[in-house]
């Protein structure tokens, strides 16, 4: 049979792994695949670090349309990233009718409604393994292993970076400031970190875990986002007395008024293997109503785990090249048709455990008048420490509290705040049991 | 489009959760595979119980043959178990040209080479994902999630039951009579346990994962099993003391000599994440060579989470049950021309480090002559601990050593059991770092 040629568009890091992992396993893949699967054709800027990592006989060329218009180009593979450029080239992969392999996260939560009507109308597959969670193969496990299920929930650490920085504060009591420069010499962090830190990247790994999950279209804009730059360490000290880790969660629940849709830290019961992923590393917790909870861990990044994914995915666009559309696995797991535009619940009207800091005067009265406020808006309390005083006469009070509306807790944080013996505004973190 | 109907032979704990899970999530099952997939024939001998299972509208028989034969049956699902009658149903579902769906690790184990080879000459399709650690979807993470992967090790806690009775003798200190009592009290554990704590269905679950991983046959007579029941409490003590935990692992390695297949109490260290499932909860660990090492969580056994497993293979092959065969993914992972007969190697010939229990006297020199033992057989040693004299004068000595051959360990043994002063049989488990 024909090879299957390969344009790849943008060799850096995991276009270069995706180089790598083509060259060096084609025999076990072609074993799979039942054909040949060759690098035909790659796109970069740089053309002479690309020819370093594509080798002498791939074409290479610096404009990526003309990978996208080449007449001998099975399927494309866009690992450029952002939504500008990037987003004009698979429109017109897709115009042209060519199936598309992409690890864009930021193209998909943004555009892939688009995106994904346009490959409908046009019979081309665009698939994504690689764009959520690098080389765990989360998508086939949603979309695919748990298709039997409905899916209540997902609670994922979806990005390697904010992951090694909590996992570094925790162990070695550092603050955020110090550990990011660390993450950034080592190259676990950009230059600029905003992207991880502050939770968009995790935010667009979560929207397409929350599609395919439930059926639902590309919400992103609807998603909340709160990093861990504000995060202090103290917090993450009293979290771990209190037998919890804390980590930065993407979170999306399937509930009777709509869908929860939120990045945030959280705190975690550290008996849950989840609350021991450490490090770079990422894993995605899934409950399905038959299944129960399951778990997903490996890498989120790098170049040949992310390359594992895209070449799995390639693998999987050529079984199904010359199928009827009607065998593939819908894009979003749910025939086109049956996509429900269920309702993102605005943060007000998410349902979650809370842990509150308080600092207050160390005066008699003071616990008594916080309970009080708590009980006013039916907020049970599930443990309570107070550290003894500081220097200045003030005390620490951390309490976690059972579930209950956002909002409600939004109120008697309001109050406590409004309290002459509190002198600073209160600290608020979530907290998941993550059990049911 | 008409729906697709499903026989059901074998209307037992899993097949009863199958009935469960195809009504009760009949919207969201139609909404994925779009078309309707409904139960439309079920076998078991005792009627009165299959019919509280599957409802009114099902019809019911007790010969399961009826099903295979009926020419409106699209898909059967064979959950008898065994290797009998089982094994003739199925293969005669497939001389029917009819697709089959099965959860029996045992009969693929034992036959899986003669029943895909048939299913191949007739063009239907064996899926098999409840087969291998209940819901979780492991089958097809590992034959499609890592196709562009060198699988280089899978290690997996693929018996619930043996896991239980470890986990308890961990926390509760007790014997593994005692928490054998325990389990079959619990229903976690049959009347006769040989099967679980054995080692024989780990051994069928990693021989059918072995062969998907590595493009093999399946090997199951050339499996080494070994069991739980002779463990005993204090080596797990000691281990924890030395950090680690002791798991019944299933163990197979792609190595340049052939393939290790495995099953046996291995010591683990316990800061894995997989040291650290616990319960009847099962877990795999594979390692590719681009996608590093992966883990795969979840309820090996049970109605429900097994259930899962079945209806997304129900789903899967209905997918591609009017599609050309070259669409579907091989049932070994590799084209069946391009299965390999890899050598399995005995176990003289594995490579582990290894931890030894010796009991000997408690007299200078004794430890110099063991060292000295290990060393003229190239065995170094990793960790030492040396316990006290207890009342009749012995004392325990406990080692770690390095990565060897297990005939150098064997050897090594015989010699240390040949001492005057070693007055017991040396305890010898095996030991995985599991990180490469």
């Amino acid at each position: 049979m024909k090879p299957i040629n390969i344009g790849l568009m943008g060799v850096g890091t995991v276009g270069g792994g995706t180089a790598v992992v083509l060259k060096r396993n084609a025999d076990e893949i072609s074993r799979r695949a039942g054909r040949e699967i060759r690098l035909f054709m790659a796109a970069n800027r740089d053309l002479v670090r690309a020819r370093e990592a594509v080798g002498p006989e791939v074409e290479l060329v610096d404009d990526a349309f003309a990978i996208v218009n080449h007449p001998d180009v099975d399927i494309v593979v866009e690992l450029i990233g952002g939504d500008t450029i990037a987003k004009d080239l698979v429109l017109q992969a897709i115009a042209n009718g060519k199936h598309v392999v992409t690890a864009n996260k930021k193209l998909l939560a943004l555009h892939g409604n688009e995106i994904f009507a346009r490959a409908q109308e046009k019979g081309v597959m665009v698939a994504f393994e690689a764009a959520v969670a690098g080389g765990i193969p989360i998508i086939k496990a949603l979309r695919e292993g748990l298709s039997a299920n409905r899916i209540e929930w997902i609670a994922g650490i979806i990005n390697g970076t904010s992951n090694f920085i909590l996992t570094e504060m925790r162990e070695k009591g550092s603050g955020f400031a110090e550990v990011l420069a660390e993450a950034q010499r080592l190259g676990y962090a950009e230059a600029d970190p905003t992207f991880d830190v502050e939770g968009h990247d995790a935010g667009h790994k979560l929207t397409i875990m929350a599609s395919i999950a439930f059926g639902i279209p590309m919400n992103f804009e609807h998603c909340y986002l709160e990093g861990i730059s504000q995060l202090q360490g103290r917090d993450i000290k009293y979290a771990e007395e209190l037998g919890y880790r804390v980590k930065l969660l993407g979170l999306t629940r399937h509930t009777e008024a709509g869908v929860e849709l939120r990045v945030h830290p959280t705190l975690i019961p550290e008996s849950r293997l989840i609350a021991n992923v450490n490090g770079v590393m990422n894993a995605v917790l899934a409950k399905g109503d038959a299944i129960g909870p399951t778990l997903y861990y490996g890498a989120g990044a790098g170049a040949l785990p992310t390359a594992s994914a895209v070449v799995a995915d390639i693998v999987d666009v050529t079984r199904l090249l010359t199928a009827d559309p009607e065998h593939r696995v819908p894009h979003l797991a749910f025939q086109p048709d049956q996509l429900k535009d269920l309702r993102i619940l605005p943060m007000d009207e998410v349902v979650s455990s809370y842990y509150l800091r308080i600092s207050a005067s160390d005066r008699a009265g003071v616990l008594a008048k916080i309970t009080g406020l708590l009980a006013e808006n039916d907020i049970s309390i599930e443990a309570v420490i107070q550290k003894g005083s500081v220097s200045d006469g003030s005390a620490e009070i951390v309490l976690l509290t059972h579930r209950v509306v956002e909002k409600q807790v939004n109120a008697a944080i309001a109050a406590i705040e409004a309290l002459d013996s509190v002198k600073a505004p209160v600290v608020r973190l979530r907290m998941e049991e993550l059990n049911g």
